[in-house]
């Protein structure tokens, strides 16, 4: 096991009728403001039931946080932040409702171009508290220090860690997530999934504990994804992926262990140039990553197979491969496309999506080898 | 899965020679009183490694604390804390060291008899600070808000919780278990492994996440607890047990889930009356609940005992029956007895074992059915 430093100080707040618990979770007086999305929680009752547990907080409201947030709508936020003077952020959404958010509150103290928070690794001395109102079981935004956001004028989709951006509270009550569409529920227990695969699929350390944990999340996730899309309303089914999705990205289960995370790097890309959603880019990178790092990551490839997938039979080698095939299998199953092709990609359209690899210095990973070239030869697998 | 409320925020520091970080994790100018039990830190470099990262804090040190920590000897560091106006205190031990802080935080501050806390349920208002630097892997109070603390004069054993006693800092160095006493070893293995059994083998409540972790857990700790007597300077061993015993007690997996503790409570007479080890009442009180509930625990029984045992073969009631007998050669296996005679302790003093059952209103187990006459019933199974 590796050495690690670890803080996760969000309360969170789990089950049927909890957004009622938010009056007493928000410190008294607070001036709240409201980040939404496309306003799909004033369709399902999330709108209300929020409403109601606010009636004695000064609220202001700011929707219209697109699927993937981007920077120029986060600094509208922003302005409307410093102009009412807002003292607490209350992300009502999913992953991108709650990174938007967790940007909002570090831009607003930042001295300089907010932008350098993202594109230099510009450093977060103040931030206003925020806390969660979890709508989709995906991310893990909801539980961790980090947040992705794009910028449309540039096509850049960058990320930032602060320990300050950690939400005070996370609000999940997973019968929220019944009236999402399909789309939505496959792309978060895709997400969730590989959430897990980076943190889990690289070269084995014998931290014990860490492996059964991921091995835990990744059986949960399987399982109950192969379920919710035909039984959408099932209580348990939606708590066991809500709270597998936090433990996937909380941070928990990467602890002492190497990590990967370099479908994620080269799949932001894909978003930001052709549009992808998160998941879609994910689902068509992974098994490339698995395949041209098939000898690196043997050991756990084939163990995930064995334990996640029931895959014993053959040789080394092709139980290797056997656990890719069915990591895709599952991806399809969930209805995602996992080929460039699916998407009018094109092998003339590679180079600029690797493009950002070397520009931003990035050596993607557990061993660091993944630069611009590589990851080229990653994607033309993917075709 | 039920409902559930849940933070955890203290900051873990895990690794080979984490020690030096210490003086980086207390507040700059504290006065520290550095509290610790019989003196073996001072035979094993622990206590050199803890004054070398302290050299510019002003501290003090109050040893002594016991194995079972005393109410008496905590009230006397308590005149220490407030007569040198110490600001945090850095517990150096294991769960008996970090308990005995717990309480010396609290009692600082009460107002009015400190025993209310344990005895009476008396609210914490107020706490000092506190940090911990674990030397033993056993009862995972190095990442909790709970303690358990005797009182010699009255022959009694009890329990309080306050989120203000949850560890500013945890530091988690495997390699100061290396030199421990077999016996400490074992008792912390078998200490660790009933902290999850008290979480998991309840009834199902189709918590997928909470019954991986925790079955990752027990398995984390029989097959690493096998190999640590025969292999004490094996790092990942050692490492693997000091995480899975923190994680067995830092309240995680027992979010969601009906949680029994009914061989904890039953034990603390055990050890208040006959002074034996905390971890040798569990061995033998545990398989006597898991008999006595036999057929309320019987889904869970039969899955631990396929999961963590390898019993695949039998009838229902004869695959419980074996997975209550596995334990308990386990139990046996890390030199643990699990018969009441064993201590030489007989029926005639059953009945003052289970008096403060009654006296303190206990209703024990996930049932909350378990109250003196029947905790009798299950002791008779233990004799």
């Amino acid at each position: 096991m590796n050495n690690f430093e670890f803080c996760n100080p969000v309360k969170v707040v789990f089950g049927k009728g909890s957004i009622a618990r938010l009056s007493a979770l928000l410190p008294e007086g607070s001036k709240v403001l409201v980040v939404y999305g496309g306003g799909s929680i004033k369709k399902n009752g999330i709108y209300e039931q929020v409403t109601a547990a606010l009636k004695d907080f000064h609220t202001y409201e700011f929707g219209g946080i697109e699927a993937n947030p981007r920077y120029e709508t986060c600094m509208k936020a922003v302005e409307l932040v410093k102009g009412e003077n807002i003292d607490f952020l209350l992300a009502v959404g999913g992953g991108s409702v709650i990174d938007a958010t967790k940007f909002i509150a570090s831009a607003t103290f930042f001295e300089g171009d907010p932008w350098d928070i993202l594109s230099k690794g510009g450093v977060i001395k103040k931030a206003l508290p925020l806390g969660v109102v979890l709508t989709l079981a995906a991310t893990g935004s909801e539980m961790n220090e980090r947040a992705v956001i794009s910028r449309e004028s540039v096509h850049e989709k960058l990320n930032f860690m602060s320990p300050l951006v950690f939400p005070k509270f996370a609000i999940l009550d997973p019968q929220v997530t019944y009236s999402l569409p399909e789309r939505q529920v496959a792309n978060g227990v895709v997400d969730s999934f590989i959430h897990v695969v980076e943190q889990y699929l690289t070269y084995p350390v014998n931290a014990k504990v860490q492996d059964y944990f991921a091995e835990g999340l990744m059986k949960t996730i399987v399982e109950e994804g192969r379920k919710v899309l035909q039984n959408p309303n099932d209580y348990d089914i939606r708590a066991n992926l809500m709270w597998a999705a936090t433990n996937a990205l909380n941070c928990w289960i990467g602890q002492g262990v190497p990590q990967d995370w370099s479908s994620h790097r080269m799949g932001y890309a894909l978003t930001a140039q052709f549009g992808l959603d998160h998941a879609q880019t994910l689902a068509v990178i992974l098994p490339g990553v698995m395949t041209y790092m098939r000898k690196e990551k043997a050991a756990k490839l084939i163990r995930m197979g064995e334990v996640i997938f029931g895959i014993t039979e053959g040789s080394a080698d092709e139980k290797a491969q056997k656990s890719i095939e069915a990591t895709e299998d599952f991806f399809h199953f969930m209805g995602l496309k996992t080929r460039l092709s699916d998407y009018g990609i094109k092998e003339s359209d590679l180079d600029a999506l690797v493009e950002p690899i070397d520009r931003m210095g990035w050596k993607l990973g557990e061993y660091g080898n993944i630069n611009s070239k590589v990851a080229k030869e990653i994607l033309l697998l993917r075709l």
